[in-house]
């Protein structure tokens, strides 16, 4: 399976915090080791990923940067395949082959209007649908592709507390 | 392919606009026939998801309800599964084949706390993954398992737009 790091584009304090709080969250969920978010460095989105990482284990990780560019360039030159998450981009369901056999991508997910240069630098604009929705739910369903499904059973090593599946209720247990 | 149906479980004004919108939005481009938002009538919501639908096409509708209750109520009464969305439920990849089969399905997706009732009344307590993440991505992935990622591709009739997937920039048919 790949390496998956996350790229969140240009996000905005108050605005996008509860936005950009769920992608942290669904990147980690959904088996990606960092996502980096490029933007406004917000402390609190910082401070509550890390809180459910030393609670529910894994080695998950968030970083800022100022710059996407920079980013992309650095990622490109560490041998990342470069995908921007648009709903212009070619469809998921033809794609996820290709990305199941890469060795690490970078994914990008954008938040207000992202410019033309994001398209042009990608290796690949890839579309969960051609439909206007979410960012989120287009990272989630495109990691589970990539990962073919085994995502979800994912351990987190480390883990203070961890849900027990069931049919009714609620049923937590601590390591 | 089952018939869904969401249930939004308790928007409330401004706080869960973005939010809810996503789920809206993720709702149509992901094969549900309509959403239930209970909670505050929000007609800010209601006015963008109809001229998403009026340009992008489809049948997809919105409707408010003030007591949950009794919306699961009459949906169980007309013969549809009530799956709740949890990170506390039976595992997602356990449980598609069977909902695969459900002729018609009503998906509860939680904002602030659920109610204990929830989890009580519903036929299925339902998780995409046992970690804590994002309404928004458990609901895109389940959709997508059930559907069998045949969502992705689907149709819809009477739009005015429509993109043309591609590898680099923005490709837009008026119809």
């Amino acid at each position: 399976m790949p390496k998956i790091v996350v790229l969140r584009y240009g996000h905005r304090l108050v605005r996008d915090y509860r936005i950009t709080s769920h992608a942290c969250l669904v990147a980690r969920a959904l088996g990606a080791e960092k996502i980096i978010i490029n933007g406004n460095k917000d402390q609190s989105i910082e401070k509550s990923v890390k809180s459910v990482v030393a609670r529910w284990g894994g080695k998950f990780l968030v970083e800022f940067a100022e710059s996407w560019k920079s980013v992309l360039q650095e990622y490109k030159k560490k041998g990342y395949f470069v995908v921007h998450l648009t709903m212009y981009g070619k469809a998921l369901e033809k794609e996820a082959k290709k990305l199941r056999e890469k060795k690490k991508i970078l994914l990008i997910i954008g938040s207000q209007k992202v410019e033309p240069a994001v398209y042009e630098l990608s290796d690949l604009n890839l579309s969960v649908t051609q439909q206007p929705h979410s960012e989120i739910a287009a990272m989630a369903v495109a990691l589970d592709w990539i990962f073919g499904g085994k995502e979800l059973s994912k351990k987190f090593g480390n883990a203070k507390i961890k849900v027990v599946p069931r049919g009714k209720g609620k049923k937590i247990v601590r390591m």
